[in-house]
């Protein structure tokens, strides 16, 4: 009566031999989404990976990547794996609390109407996604599902502030891998 | 390198000596606000609760909580614990696959803007719900997040038929028992 997931053995030590800090943006989503293509080389799960870094100084505390089918939760995407391994390596379920530094998501696409509601209870401060236009459902054939229309303001909102299109052409290329790969789509109900 | 959520102990026995079979909605809606009260009164997570019956045999899968405090966990939402505990116990990231009975899934209220989203990729048939209104907000203090304005058609869309207002009444006695209880109200980022 528990539910378990588990980052792929490449996936941690390919993190191990990062450097500790990546500050510029860039920097940070040029390794998500390194590890996307990873998790398609490695057959360990979608095309998709999210890296938790503080904001301020760079420090990586975890990159994650996408397990829904290896561990059988429809919900492991990669934003909620990196969320919820970080909150159980910080101890804390609230990774914005004053106590603490502030952190910053980088995930190679825009979030999914489920994502996009786990980014707004983690506490991050910061959301840096690679892109946000129809060009992964028109490659890959995801269905990202009925986000917000306002999904950016009601970010904003709660004051958890936007990069989009940081290393667009690299996300879209992995995408395009993933369809050549040929493996199977997850959304369970499509639209 | 993982993230694991456990079910409570209590919550492990008290399904055990539940029955077998729960078919009529409001027999399963009745378990499933009675294990939002027991998880106030263990004090081992929010107010809520989420059930997965098969839907045209009234077959019990799983009763699930909220364990968003004790696991450190912030999307530890019901319905997340209760649908992969489930597909865990059921090898299958897709409740939804053809080769399986249907699937419903019962919660003591309507989804948040996360687990709306994790309804849908779920792969569940059916979706239960005591209220849908403002009333778990106004009592409890809980956000509900930026759901798409037009989140019922999209769930029927989806092919997800919905049933609202299952034991109204009691589903909200139990938010006016937990905000009594003074806990405290875990949203990271209020609006």
């Amino acid at each position: 009566m528990q539910f378990v997931v588990t980052l792929p053995e490449w996936a941690i030590r390919a993190q191990h031999e990062l450097p500790t800090h990546l500050l510029a943006a860039e920097d940070q989503m040029r390794e998500v989404v390194r590890f996307a293509q990873l998790n398609i080389d490695n057959r360990s799960g979608g095309p998709f990976a999210a890296g938790i870094f503080e904001r301020d100084t760079g420090k990586r505390i975890v990159i994650g990547v996408n397990r829904v089918i290896p561990s059988n939760v429809s919900s492991a995407h990669a934003e909620i794996v990196a969320l919820s391994v970080a909150q159980q390596l910080l101890n804390r379920w609230d990774l914005g609390s004053s106590t603490m530094p502030a952190l910053q998501l980088v995930v190679n696409w825009r979030p999914c109407a489920m994502c996009y509601g786990a980014i707004i209870w983690s506490g991050i401060r910061s959301l840096v996604i690679a892109g946000s236009d129809d060009a992964c459902e028109q490659i890959t054939g995801f269905d990202e599902g009925p986000i917000h229309p306002d999904w950016r303001n009601e970010l904003a909102k709660r004051g958890i502030a936007l990069q989009d299109g940081v290393l667009y052409d690299q996300a879209v290329a992995v995408f395009r891998n993933f369809r050549d790969s040929c493996d199977v789509v997850y959304n369970a109900r499509r639209s």
